[in-house]
């Protein structure tokens, strides 16, 4: 099943190894413990009486494993739900995720501001890589199973780049909030990936249309990615939120927006599905929806009661996206969307960008009280009204969409190279052309018990 | 395979969204940030002195997170054994505890006292609802395959508003202690479960009793959400007990009880199991019984020594129970009780209730010094002695069986009805009633390489 | 395909009751809960101006629940890769771990010094006693398919036992550090496993050979352990270190050497891999070595860079050693090490242990200020020199894998002897002959689909 063109013998070594090779010079050169990892440095703060118990890994570690488990395992199934392409979802999700959260500690830490001339790094710039990561895996799921891995680590190289300037843009420059990032990683990774997926269209890829769908296996393997997705959300919107109060209501509120979005996917489900019968890719995808799109106001005071209207939007516009624009996008603007990242990332981060515009627009000093400070520091501080930071909201959500999709555009370019390997229009959704499969369970005995009766008479003979 | 009866395109959207509306204006209306999530109240208690690290977020979360991998993950894949029902088990209980969870956060709010006319909702409320859910998804072990979603739903709004008003009686009325809910959670979702399936009890089951047993990787699946639930349960049990002492103690005495519960569990299993083999179904289920039998003992001084005896008494008789009692109840009392979860959470269950009472009746001052005042405030105080909260305990059991067999009762009359959607007895434990499934993995290579010399010669013709 | 031999109705209950039964007992004459979980202990702290939340439980916990995950599902899940051990994998794993860790508690209690004839028991010798069962399951790894759980158990209490002494000799007596255990638990537990099995060599192992090997999705199984091994090894090597900077770097040096482990092992595979493609027992293996590897020096000033060099180093042995190594291995020093623990944990462990030497003894004041008390107490205090301490680490490098030869040469001897139903060659590798095994999914509807001409007529007929 593998080709010349294919074979990853010489292209998958040079490509981790010369990338590794360049990450662990940079890091040699410019990254260091910060002050809350570096044994003289964190004593030094202990002699002015901190405590260790003071350190910020006990308030940050365990939403970082959280986000941690969402990262791998949670992107990593979700997307086993092809038959013959679960080794590749979760192996190549191992594989770009692990390169892409070392890559992300530089560019991150380029952009927002070294130490002279050093990049510090300890429990944050952790959270914020995987963050920067789960970016990168949201646009793999766009062209999954049309891709090399090749293709794959030098998209991660871009997306990182442009993501960690992207970032920079909206937090640094433009002053707007995004703990949960529907604007900097959803919104980002869905237009960026389905930019580079438009590009990259094949329009014989009906030629492994048979491969690109589930069995009953795959599907229960891709809700492991689902549950874990689903039930770890509120820890990932309020990883790296305030301390206090702003991460207890930042999780409190994605579980409001999720429970909500689980109840509208199901019911919607039923409503759109062929003979009134649920569809896995409706409670696999949509119901994640509500956790996106409380990306951005997940922190702001935007009561439970807001949370689950959001929750319950997103759900089923999650769900009639699959329904009835993953067709359109396909047919007319000819994205093949494999893992259907614009209804799960891409319209639910829109609709999370603007409830995140409109919730601070509508910021009082009378609900907040000093908790603004932590909230928004530039209405607290009274260098903006409420109502411009709104707009600024609006407009990251504008240069997000501009930078993804420019970035994407030109990504797909590079990566139509010939030179990378990716798989030929009739053995797309296919392990075998990246992997060494096992044999198949049974499949000895198969052939000696089912067997036509000249084949028995040649073995009893 | 599917009918107009069965047939959820109106069924489910109707009960989904009317439940979800009802549950949005109820939070609209009711639901308020806790003095913890709010920004402005929390920040007040920053100006007396507070610090954002004593928010209790830092001291419950990570427990939260843990209860909710049980509820999904744990519950939701250990019910995955049965062959052609992984996609209902996972995804019926991804529906039913994201509808619980909401539900018991008002019912709850409702009886445990409001603020002021609102319910204050915080990491607490969250596990409490979390907990509740529990409750709900024991009963749904039962009745497992053999009802429609929407009658799960229906169970699930008044077994939820009757676990809450079971659990005001207990907890505040009687003045009893149960953290990890042997009483109002085992106790009260199994023997509320046990009655539902004895009203639906099914005399021609037998049709689909080919389907009702697992193949090699269902049990496989099965094995995650039980080793989930074993890992788990000393946050499960400690999730809510006082700061301190209290939650580190509860969590080490049900880590004991499960590492000898497994040991009784697997002893016993290959005593009574065929052939002297090891049956799954042990296993999955009375290796977790030692969770459930100290969550009313685990938060009191019941020792590491006390812990082990009653997780091996309850390893053993939930294995007994699968061997002797199970068919018994089937054929006898009629009731089928899918999971065996008179075994796992019933029989356990009661035990834990009684080992409760005598640990509570045994208290002393010299043993808990001032560790009383949390344990045990009344005896603490002097209103009542050790002995009488053991009478206490003893009352709550009595109570909670009642309440639920009388709930459960009347709730299997309410799912009688013939409006939901049931499965026939023909198709009961079978996902394709209400899915949509895939096709088989190779089933298409099967057709064109495993074929008759008749079929073969046509095709080289 | 059982026999009496191997028929565990008698000696798999006998050895679990009796095991249980000894523990329970010495449980209740020597175990007694610690100052941190006593209610009345803990009181008289808080009496003394202790808070609750000053309580070990909250900087632990989530570190044990992590490594609790690693113990029962990463073990246990990454052996179920075989295509008919499944339920071995994970139950075995199961039965071993819960017995291991409450031998494991006593055992480290005895030799880790007792207060007033009595063990405490709290978080910390709950972390250590999985640590001490994670070493037991390394060895399980080596001898995965050929043993009884019989065996297993008996292998468990002499390795526990040993274990105990290694760790004292190591950490009390020659005043090694070795928190992520690269030596005590990787190294012991590889060279242990790889002895038993040399002793316990199968000549005719070729006979079960079919069955030693993966299908599809027994590798997605497999990986399922493997993410989360990797996933929590930062918590793993970060467990029982100091509180503040201490855990906190150890985290993150295990975080940036899995992340270049990864890339290494990736590159290495397609390199070394049949025809260019990616091999799964590499990438479910290898790409974890790098957590081992810097289990000694992780919580030193390793730095990230330097954290990387040994990460890269340690995927790079690891895939080399399965492709060139373990073929030797078995072959000419006839070791048949099934899941290649050599690979994963023998040599990683051991340039774990050599790292760690080094860095310790190039440690300065300059670069660990006062921090140098938490990590090298006795340079701190100027009884030994840095160089001296390096000394120490190697000497305990050699200790280890001098009891873990010999002791792992007797226990072998022990489990020859032909009492323990240890399974004939001609059945390695297989569940059925310890479980109940359920039917095969749609063999109903196979013989009645897929049949011969001769049998179609005579069903028609």
């Amino acid at each position: 099943m593998a080709n010349s063109a294919t074979n990853l013998r010489l292209k998958l070594p040079i490509a981790c190894i010369i990338l590794e090779v360049i990450i662990i010079i940079l890091f040699g050169a410019l990254v260091q413990y910060d002050d809350e990892t570096d044994a003289k440095l964190w004593h030094k703060e202990i002699a002015n009486g901190s405590s260790n118990y003071d350190n910020d890994f006990y308030y940050r570690y365990p939403s970082f494993q959280d986000v941690h488990v969402m990262i791998f395992i949670g992107f990593g199934f979700l997307m086993t739900f092809l038959q013959r392409y679960g080794f590749s979802s979760v192996g190549f999700n191992f594989l770009i995720a692990a390169f892409a959260l070392q890559w992300a500690t530089l560019m991150q830490g380029f952009v927002h501001g070294m130490h002279g001339g050093k990049i510090h790094v300890g429990i944050e710039s952790m959270i914020n890589a995987d963050f920067c990561t789960g970016s990168v895996l949201i646009s793999f799921g766009a062209v999954l199973g049309k891709t090399s891995p090749v293709q794959l680590l030098v998209m991660s190289v871009i997306e990182v780049t442009l993501f960690a300037v992207n970032e920079f843009i909206v937090l640094s420059v433009l002053g707007a909030k995004d703990a949960g990032g529907s604007m900097t990683i959803h919104t980002f990774g869905a237009y960026f990936g389905l930019m580079v997926a438009r590009v990259l269209y094949r329009p014989n890829l009906d030629k492994s249309k048979h491969k690109n769908c589930s069995v009953y296996h795959s599907d229960l393997f891709a809700m492991i990615g689902t549950i874990y997705l689903w039930m770890f959300w509120p820890s990932f919107n309020s990883a790296v939120t305030a301390h206090g109060d702003d991460q207890h209501r930042t999780a409190m509120n994605t579980y409001y927006s999720l429970a909500a979005c689980t109840l509208a996917t199901y019911g919607l489900s039923a409503v759109v599905a062929h003979d009134g019968k649920l569809d896995m890719v409706h409670i696999q995808n949509a119901a994640l929806a509500g956790g996106v799109a409380v990306g951005t106001a997940g922190e702001m005071m935007l009561t439970p009661f807001g949370s689950m209207i959001v929750g319950f939007l997103a759900g089923t516009i999650s769900v009639l996206g699959f329904k009835f624009l993953s067709p359109i996008l396909e047919e007319k603007l000819k994205i093949q969307d494999t893992c259907g990242v614009h209804n799960l990332h891409g319209m639910p981060g829109v609709l999370g960008a603007i409830v995140g515009a409109v919730t601070a627009a509508l910021a009082t000093k009378d609900v907040y009280g000093d908790g603004m400070a932590d909230v928004f520091p530039d209405i607290h501080s009274g260098d903006v009204e409420a109502s411009f930071q709104g707009v600024r909201q609006a407009i990251s959500l504008a240069v997000t969409l501009g930078i993804a999709l420019l970035g994407g555009l030109i990504t797909g370019f590079i990566l139509k190279l010939p030179i990378y390997g990716a798989p030929p229009d009739t053995i797309c959704f296919e392990d075998g052309i990246y992997w060494e499969l096992p044999g198949e369970e049974g499949s000895h005995e198969e052939l000696t018990t089912v067997r036509t009766p000249d084949e028995a008479e040649k073995l009893n003979a």
